[in-house]
């Protein structure tokens, strides 16, 4: 594995590998780093679909607000080498700040409607930076396929909805979301916990459970579940919710309130949560859809 | 020359240049048709510069304002097509607004600052369609190189300045701008003056003129350069100033007002015009740049 700090450097060990190897596919997962077992395993798909396999590591400025955790958002580059070399990791990009931005960006991809609600409400701007530090690191690696965690569901959806609307050149690839044994979604935030936080951060796994079992219930609707998920984060006592809604899958919109029974089969929804601890806020969420009836298919 | 109005052909036709021609560079040529001398002498220079040519023809809904002449913007595909082939275009994408918007798009490429004045003021939202559609074909095409005329200037500053935000791996080209014999800036729009419009229209340019000559008075400001200029417009009776101003190139920025005199060498200004005649706006502009004293370098 190389580890690379430039651009031009990227691109020319892109572009090399491209010529030694013609119709070979090139990979690609973009990470804030601390890597995780979540990651690992977009990398082993990368590696295990694709004759090169790019991993950037870039805590990304321009989609933390101005009192997010920026500054404190952790990083261990030492342990982000070992990590993604293991998983098959072939270039690891790991540019600086002044790498990535020479001079403030005056452009910015803006996607909009999809990032209305769930984290785009709560975090002002926040998909405006990632959809413009994806836009760039595409045009950096120019990958045929890009890897994205379903953890950060709003974010597969909005990637996917900006590459399609502006004709990148490159495949989304999401992937399931890697839990921890009692069902935490492993993130890069988890160490922030203290020991009584991890234990009660289970509520998130336990909460979307509990809302996929209602969600089969006769007359459940949309409103109704959202609520159901508030009650159920509330047993929590260290728990505060951010937010936990229901929302149409892939445009995240709020759904019309009637019976999910009553809807169309194939209509799919995201029951989507995030919940702070202290200081520390914790997301995740569960795709549903609508079954055809047995029999009737 | 092909013709092709499909996004998914144009790319397999470019894929199969570039396989066989390892090494080989694609200049693309994006217009938005009733092709003139102006994008013929683009075509020429991609097509002596780059082994395929690519030129799109494509009248962007997204960068006209709803009181705009978007319906009535001048359209003929039948002469577009031999100007292109004449001068050296190999492939001609001719795309329907359905091919390249199938639903409205969610995301946009929003470029700040430098969309502040000029076209940008007069014309809001242009800026964002023309960055999302230069987005989109930059994405389709993938060209090594993209040619643009520098009579749309601010155009020229926008895209170059998105390129590098968004590290797009192309080079843009700035091209001189092509000029009728009495130096009118070739223009698709210069169909829509009547005869005396026609006549009156010469004013941009000897406006411009003045403008390089009265650059050198000393203690000549940005100010009342730009003031002498709306005054030389006045001059075409038919003439309705939309704006004349003297901005820094190429971040287009208001300038200190003080003598140009006092200004380090290499600084650089465009004088720029928007003049309309009737419901025609006709636009140009020209780079002025202080020199180093003579005899001084």
């Amino acid at each position: 594995m190389r580890t690379i700090e430039s651009i031009a450097e990227l691109r020319a060990a892109v572009a090399d590998w491209r010529r030694a190897h013609p119709g070979g596919t090139v990979g690609f997962v973009p990470t804030m780093g601390y890597l995780h077992e979540g990651h690992a395993s977009l990398i082993r798909r990368s590696a295990a679909e694709n004759g090169l396999t790019v991993v950037s590591v870039f805590v990304n400025p321009l989609q933390f607000g101005p009192n997010e955790d920026f500054d404190r958002y952790p990083r261990d580059p030492g342990r982000d080498r070992r990590v993604a070399e293991a998983a098959g990791c072939d270039l690891l990009f790991m540019p600086s700040v002044d790498e990535m931005y020479p001079r403030p960006t005056a452009t910015r991809v803006v996607i909009s409607g999809l990032t209305e609600r769930l984290c785009g409400a709560s975090r002002p701007g926040h998909f405006d930076g990632v959809g413009t530090v994806v836009a760039k690191l595409l045009h950096i690696v120019m990958p045929d396929h890009a890897y994205f965690g379903m953890k950060d569901a709003q974010q597969v959806a909005v990637i996917e909805r900006m590459v399609e609307d502006l004709n990148f050149p490159v495949r989304i690839v999401p992937c399931e979301t890697v839990r921890e044994p009692d069902g935490l979604a492993m993130s890069s935030r988890n160490v922030y916990l203290n020991a009584e936080e991890r234990r009660q951060a289970v509520i998130l796994y336990e909460t979307l459970q509990l809302a996929e079992e209602k969600f089969l219930e006769p007359g459940m609707t949309p409103g109704k579940l959202a609520e159901a998920m508030r009650e159920s984060i509330r047993r929590a006592p260290l728990a505060v919710t951010d937010y936990a809604e229901v929302l149409t899958w892939p445009d995240l919109r709020l759904p019309e309130e009637r019976p999910f029974d009553a809807m169309p089969p194939g209509s799919r929804f995201i029951a989507a949560l995030a919940v702070r601890f202290g200081r520390t806020r914790l997301i995740d969420n569960r795709l549903l859809e609508i079954r055809t009836p047995a029999g009737k298919e």
